[in-house]
This record gives C-alpha cells, structure tokens and sequence, in this order.
C-alpha cells in the first residue's frame, strides 16, 4: 500500500495510491495518516479495502507530507561509507544521531526556501523509516516488528550555518522546508527488501547522487533497535537513515544550490520529489 | 497567570494556580494548555476570569508537563559562563543548538528514569521559554511578543550517552522522563523581569546549583530572535536556556544520580520540581 495526504498545506486530507497509479481518497476510513493509523495491524486492515470504490483525486492534486504528526525528525549521520569519506570524516562506530526541527516538514514538491544569510545550500537524499508501534528497548529480530514504512526524505541542509556556526548540526538542518517528505509512505509489504534500493538525486537534471541503499554502515533493523536504547519511539517519528556519497559539500570545487535551481530525487520503489529553490520571502 | 494540567499521564486538564496558591479547573474555558491557547492575546482574555468560580483540584493531583502540544524542544548549550568553563568548553560566541525529544518531556515531579546502561546520570536546572506565537526572522526588540511565558525545565542528562557515544548531544538527552517541565507555565505579566531569577538545585537535599540568570551569556530575547533565524518557532515550542554552574560531571571527584535519589529544584517565581530516580523496568 501507498499512503499519500493530499490538498492545501495544514488541511491535507488522507489517500492511497491505488495499483494502476490513480490518487483515491480515504477519508472515510481514517482521519488522517497519523498516529494510530499507522499501525501496521490497522495498514494490514486498510489494505483490504477495495480500492475501486474509494473517491479518485485529480492526479494534479498537491500531495502533502505522506504522514501528519511527526514527534522526531530523527537523522543518522555519516552512515554511508563513501558520503563520509567525502565529507572528510570517519565512518561512526555507532549510529551518529541528530534531529532536525518537525516544522522543517513539507509536501514533496513543495519549494525549498532558501533562508536568509544562507551561501552553502546543500542536498541529501535520504530513505526514512516511519514507525508504526512504540518502540523502546527492541532487539534487531523484533525491530522491523514497528515500522510503518518507508519514504523519500530530502535532508536539505545549509551547511554554513551546520558547520561554520556555533551549535550541533541541527543549526543548519531545521529551517523551514528543509524536511520534503513523501510523495508516499510505502508498507513493507509494498516495498520488499530495503538492503538495495536504487537511489538517485538530480539538480537540474544533472546527476548529482546516486547510490544505493546497500552502502549503508547500519541497516534499518540496527538503527531502529539502537535509537529505541536511547529514547522511545513513536508512531509518526521520522527517521532518515543518511544518504550516499554526491552532496554538493564533498564536490571539488563545491557545489551549491541557489534561487530556481531544481532538485528531483527517486528511490526504488518510494517515488519521485521535485522541488525548486525560491528566495525567502 | 500560573498555568497548569492535572490528572493521570496523557489525560490532563488544563488549570490555574490562583492567587491563593490553589489549584482550579480551567476545563470549561479552554481544551488545553497548548497551541492557540497559547497566544498571549488569548491569555490576556484568560487571566481575566474571575478564578473563586472555577472548580478547585484536590492539591494532591498530579501535575503533568505544564504545556502539551510541543513541537520542538530546543536546548541552549552553554549559556552561562561559569557552566562553560566548569564543562571546560569555551564560552560560544553565538547560542549552541541541540534538541531533546519532545517525548521526554514528563510532569515535574514524574521520577526521572534511570535509562539502560547508564552511568553518568547528571542534572540541569534551566529557565524555558514557551513560544505563544509564531517568531520567524523576529528581531530582539520584537522577540518578546512571541513569549507566552516560562517555566522551569529539567534537562536531565546521562553524560556518557552524551559525550562517549558516536552522535551529537541529542543522544544524552532524550531518554523517556529526561524532560520534566512545570509545575506551571508563568505568564510574562505575572512573573516579571527573567534577567536575574534565583535557580536552586538540590540532590538529597545538598545544594548542588545555585545560580542566577543574570549569568546568562545570551538572553532570552536575543535567544528567541537569534532562533529564528533558523528554523520558525510555533506555539508550544519549548527553549530551555542553559544551566549555571554545579552539575555533576563538573565536580571534583565528578557525582552522578542513582536509583532512589531526590532531585528539586526551584526558580524563584516559577515553583518547585522534584524527582526520585527509578531504575527503568
């Protein structure tokens, strides 16, 4: 199943994507993609639904965030061996974990504003894990037990304020429209394994990342199991697992984003996002 | 105005601290002590209820967090010089950024759970800023029209999460129950000026920090300006602005928490918490 939230922002309403690509409302059947929802025993329930009766939604309907109330926007630093490399560091002996601000959150092709004093604009594209159950102390082997599903997270990150201000990275992580999720959240089910998923980043139409999920340094079960030893997760946390080697930082020279460049972004399986760089107003 | 919620972890109501130091039922008025309710013109509106018709709560009730609703809970590192040095870190030339998990946050006097393999449990008496409304690109002049009020936070820390672990600070800071706050929210009328507030905290009753925040290095409105300048603030968004001197860690042998300790502590103007260390189950 493809879970999507689609309309204006701060009033999307809860859909699916059905098998043949059509958009379908599912108002009638949850509040909103949030929460409780996200279950995976109530997923298996809406997965039954027959989607053929459920309303369609004009295919150029804005998508939203693919889930509402996010607690954590919890990130996993340098855990992909290139992108550290790149980045001029070591590969962590552990998860290295740092949260970017939930009202950095946006609908996947919704614009990236470029914040005032902003010079070194940067991209990471990124698999996230979204949780379904509390998880809190959880073993690897059950770990997997508490994921929702997955979606395209972009990081974007301006790493003058990440790197070259006082304060941990989460200076340059939170701005608004840093955290494009979506288009979809996808059930495991759905997706299949996740240990090799294709990943790609353009900045327009130039390829700029491309990797795969088989280079992570700690897998989803890991992370999963290793947050929930520091702090309980929820249903509706977000997690984005890092990203692969091709940010603009690591580029020689460096290469950054600026006002009306655009970004398009794909995982396996996850979608597409798009978006373009706009002045702050 | 001292505001506050009451009731079982997760089922609070939404009350006042009357002028009498009595606990009243603010139910009827308000759903609770979150979001717009939070706007400062809203609780200009609130504060002028006549409190003798509100129902008493018993003034044995549990407090919960005495705000609910927190979308960010953004911490100030090394904010007060003498911390900085006793930390032995330079004092920074802007405010330091880090977050806890929202879901820390506990009632003030909820025991603080002693986290799996934890060794250098440490406290931190801070000052918190609530956001009441939006601050984006606010200046300092303008940055106080944004505070609803504050309150007391508990940044409870385990320092060896914090500081020996791979990750940013975050991974110290965010255990359940490491973020009790309360026991009231204090509106910036009632409480008066924040820049020389008497912070008291006592282990077991021994005097451990006592500071003031006239020690601040930065203030709460170049906090609440500076900020926003990197992210938007919402209401309910929660700043703790630092510790003054005499945490565990920077103690001469260094002293930690364990499993039936009793942690209080008090700002004058904003109550008391107070917390037992359990070991986790």
């Amino acid at each position: 199943m493809k879970l999507l939230r689609y309309g204006p922002a701060g009033q999307e309403k809860p859909g699916l994507l059905d098998a043949d690509g059509v958009m379908r409302d599912l108002s009638a059947h949850v509040d909103d993609v949030a929460h409780d929802t996200l279950d995976p025993a109530k997923l298996t329930e809406l997965a039954s639904l027959p989607t053929i009766d459920l309303p369609e939604v004009p295919a150029d309907t804005r998508l939203g965030p693919c889930i509402a109330g996010v607690g954590k926007f919890i990130c996993i630093g340098l855990n992909y061996s290139d992108h550290a490399a790149e980045s001029g560091m070591a590969v962590p002996e552990e998860p290295v974990i740092f949260m970017k601000a939930t009202s950095a959150i946006t609908g996947p092709n919704d614009p990236i504003i470029k914040p005032r004093g902003a010079t070194k604009l940067d991209w990471e594209i990124e698999l996230a894990i979204v949780i379904g159950k509390t998880a809190r102390y959880v073993d690897q082997d059950a770990a997997l037990d508490h994921v929702a599903g997955y979606c395209i997270a972009h990081d974007v990150s301006e790493r003058s304020f990440q790197i070259e201000r006082a304060g941990q990275w989460t200076k340059g992580k939170s701005a608004d429209s840093f955290g494009p999720i979506g288009p979809w959240l996808v059930t495991p089910d759905t997706l299949g394994p996740v240990d090799d998923l294709v990943m790609e980043l353009t900045v327009n139409g130039a390829a700029m990342q491309k990797g795969s999920t088989k280079t992570m340094v700690f897998g989803v079960a890991e992370i999963v199991s290793h947050l929930s030893q520091f702090m309980s997760l929820h249903p509706g946390d977000v997690i984005a697992t890092g990203t692969p080697p091709g940010v603009g930082m690591g580029m020689k020279p460096p290469q950054f984003l600026d006002v009306g460049d655009v970004v398009e972004l794909s995982i396996a399986g996850l979608g597409t996002q798009r978006q373009t760089v706009v002045a702050v107003d």
